[in-house]
């Protein structure tokens, strides 16, 4: 007689058998060394075991192992470039889940400057995308710290930001089609990049952020655009972040399509840039309480307009005393400078001893006034930190730190009062109606705080959703959403798994 | 004893008197005269009954009426205008189901223009929207001819499209926020507008262009843009429909984001306008195989540079051989007279005699090589008729219409011909990759087609999803999908509807 867990582990031998049929030595490996790098996320807050590494070569090839895995109950953990900030590519400790990864599927099968289109395979690094598109004379509109790992199908996966949101939108923005195998291995072919196509709900959209729980994104047709010639990169010192909205808004109207980038930084950031790169250079005279960074681009080379336009704009704003002191990079050099100090924030603020991070949104004209009353309010709960915002505030989102106080002792610090700071920070979020996850996702990070703040009407529809297309909770389990064992509040009936 | 039929009797009796009491006397009515107007659709094409009436004026009514709906199992026909397209706002004749008229939430709750953003209800008119922001000197975006009557909620079930797509993007674009009322009357509230936001499955598109199926939509944030200041159209004569997309590319480069139209109207077309319109005239000197209509705006209200810059690129097409004429427009009054020339076409083809109209979209690219082929599938497969295209070129979506043969009589030859000439245009554009629904939505009129010819791998994600969301099939059943009833094809499992 064969009792239940050796019946469970027969049938995951049958499925490596069978698995390794399928994929070949290149395609399935369980082989604890060349499995380690991929089972902590990058940023080494996670760590999971898995009972393979699988990389198939093709969507057929993905398809055919999913169904395996339906076959045989193997949950699947999809995984590109191992760069998410969430903790959503890797497994949980348990090690019966697969790791699923796209990145031998890295084929960019087209470019077209005509069309203004690239078709990408789902492991396609961000950056040789980049590259293949500025080799036609055109451009990938989104961009990111991680594009020498972060792939095209975890970008989807998760919705990626960047930069250049203000502007172009997120991932969402840039997928013209898409490719996924579903849960059951039927593959979902969405990739005809029609302009308009209202033949029923828009899977693509419904794909899109589902952190990997709704389908495995094997390939896409992105969104190209023709390459920027001319751009105009200004920085901006300021007395508040209510005067920095008004200057984004003055901006907006002057330039028009051509505002790509409109990121603050406090005087706080700023410092702690200059006394961590010591090449660095302060762009104004005077240190300010804030800083903005703009930056504009034309489609022509000739940017003597662009440039007469913004200045004229900032000139206006000098004399108004909306702002106190600006300056136009005089060359790309001096741009990229201005880019480094922005860039270099995160680490800077590493450097300087441990705090928590939050990733949040709001509407972005209440941001100021978020920003104003968030930091006194934190600050005074747990004395002796020191809170900050630096970001995107074109996007209504802002990288929000809590500083430890100078006597904490890191690991120790975050261990008795991270998740007590977090919870405050993401009170407060929601509370104005903003979003404790803007562009990194949920991830296993969140997932007990999105359970806990989000609307129970919107968890109950994605319950719902995950439920009817994955009812054996196969994909990327216990991310996004709680786990299938955690009791489903909110007003939508629980479908049952039927297979 | 009672039987089923009777208790079913005594319910729905019951539900009338609930539901009496819930809206009181404006909100509910049985009256057929009073229900009339609104059991035929705008065309004409389709009738149906209903058991009443319902015009809640709030969402909380909304989703009270829902709630006591779900419990008696009484279908819901959701309708805003009652102008839609595809029949999707008309009750079955069953009579078993009410309509939930939006029109009496018909407030705009807020118009920023610092903020860009317009707060409506669903049953706000269209103009009446393109009016309030006027008033502010902002526009929405969105435009097409129904707009004295398509209510907002309309548009967002039908992910409207119209004349601005190419720039502004279908309503899907232009919807920032938005409540929905669910299938258990449970509200989903989604109305903040964040511009980043990665909290899971973005359920706002998913309820976008889901006709009524998973939820009625009360209210939205909406996107409106600085009004435009300066505009340019020009009216071209063209050889040839390769050489129009070839154009539009030239354009879209030279213009960038200035150009929102690029319509395309074959000679026979024109033709049709100038005998239809006596005091219409033609653009241009001579007739042209092709014309294209070309629209371009600038934010200021000095378009020199902007005509300069349209000037230039017809002018180096002209040189080339690409385009044999073009004029642009003087001023307003003759932009006017070339727009009303292309929204003339549909009550001049009209005027001709009987043709079966296609509402289709296949990639951008692809359009002229599609047109090329299917003109004369159609016309050879269908002795003495006509087959022609118009339309958005820019959006890879044309108006395809087969005209009967000039013997043929209204109301016969559609009835004997129309079903199987669609059936050819279908085959056809989804052999080409294309959508048999490209702006007008599936409705009741192309429920067996999308059936018959979309992917089964998304038939059966809508299906699940749809049984998820509304297990009793309440919402606007027998609209855009197959009732549950019809067998479900395609790889996953049927769920079992829970209550």
């Amino acid at each position: 007689m064969t009792d239940l867990s050796s019946a469970q582990s027969e049938s995951a031998d049958e499925f490596m058998r069978e698995a390794a049929l399928l994929l070949g030595p290149r395609g399935l490996t369980s082989d604890p060394e060349r499995m380690d790098a991929w089972l902590t996320d990058w940023r080494g807050r996670y760590t999971g075991r898995a009972c393979a590494l699988a990389s198939p070569a093709s969507t057929a090839e993905v398809a055919a192992l999913v169904r395996l895995c339906a076959q045989h109950r193997i949950p699947i953990v999809p995984q590109g470039g191992n760069s998410g900030m969430a903790g959503g590519a890797t497994p949980d400790d348990s090690g019966t889940a697969i790791i699923l990864s796209l990145r031998r599927m890295n084929a960019i099968r087209a470019v077209s400057a005509d069309a203004g289109q690239a078709v990408c395979e789902a492991g396609v690094v961000l950056q040789t995308l980049h590259e293949a598109a500025e080799a036609k004379g055109m451009r990938f509109a989104l961009t990111l710290g991680g594009k020498g790992s972060a792939t095209i199908g975890g970008l989807i996966a998760t919705n990626a930001g960047g930069t250049q949101v203000l502007r172009h939108g997120t991932m969402r923005a840039q997928v013209l089609g898409l490719e996924a195998v579903l849960a059951d291995g039927s593959v979902l072919d969405l990739m005809t990049p029609l302009k308009k196509d209202n033949r029923g709900f828009d899977l693509k959209q419904l794909l899109i952020g589902s952190e990997g729980t709704l389908g495995i994104v094997t390939a896409a047709c992105l969104k190209l655009l023709p390459a920027p010639a001319g751009r105009v990169t200004a920085w901006v010192g300021l007395g508040g972040i209510v005067e920095a909205r008004t200057l984004l808004r003055q901006i907006e109207r002057a330039m028009g399509e051509a505002l790509e980038g409109f990121e603050v930084v406090p005087a706080h950031c700023l410092d702690a840039v200059l006394a961590h790169q010591p090449a660095a250079r302060a762009p104004l005279g005077q240190s300010h309480e804030w800083n903005a960074l703009i930056e504009c681009v034309s489609p022509s080379s000739d940017n003597a307009m662009l440039r007469e336009t913004l200045e004229a704009a900032l000139a206006a704003a000098l004399d108004d005393g909306l702002i106190a002191d600006a300056v136009i990079a005089a060359n790309d050099t001096q741009a990229e400078a201005f880019w480094a100090l922005r860039d270099g924030i995160s680490a800077a603020e590493r450097a300087l001893g441990p705090a928590m991070q939050h990733d949040i949104s709001v509407p972005v004209e209440r941001m100021p006034e978020f920003i104003l009353a968030a930091i006194p309010a934190l600050e005074s709960a747990f004395p002796g930190t020191r809170a900050i915002a630096f970001g995107h505030l074109g996007d209504g989102n802002v990288h929000f730190h809590v500083i430890a106080p100078a006597s904490a002792v890191r690991g120790a610090w975050e261990e008795a009062q991270g998740k007590t700071i977090s919870a405050q920070v993401y009170d407060l979020v929601t509370a104005w109606g903003g979003s404790i996850s803007a562009e990194h996702g949920i991830g296993q990070m969140k997932v007990a705080e999105l359970a806990r703040l989000h609307d129970p009407a919107a968890l109950a529809v994605m319950a719902a959703v995950k439920r009817a297309l994955d009812p054996d909770n196969l994909l990327n389990p216990g991310k996004l959403l709680p786990g299938p064992s955690a009791s489903h509040s909110g007003p939508l009936a629980p479908a049952r798994a039927v297979l």
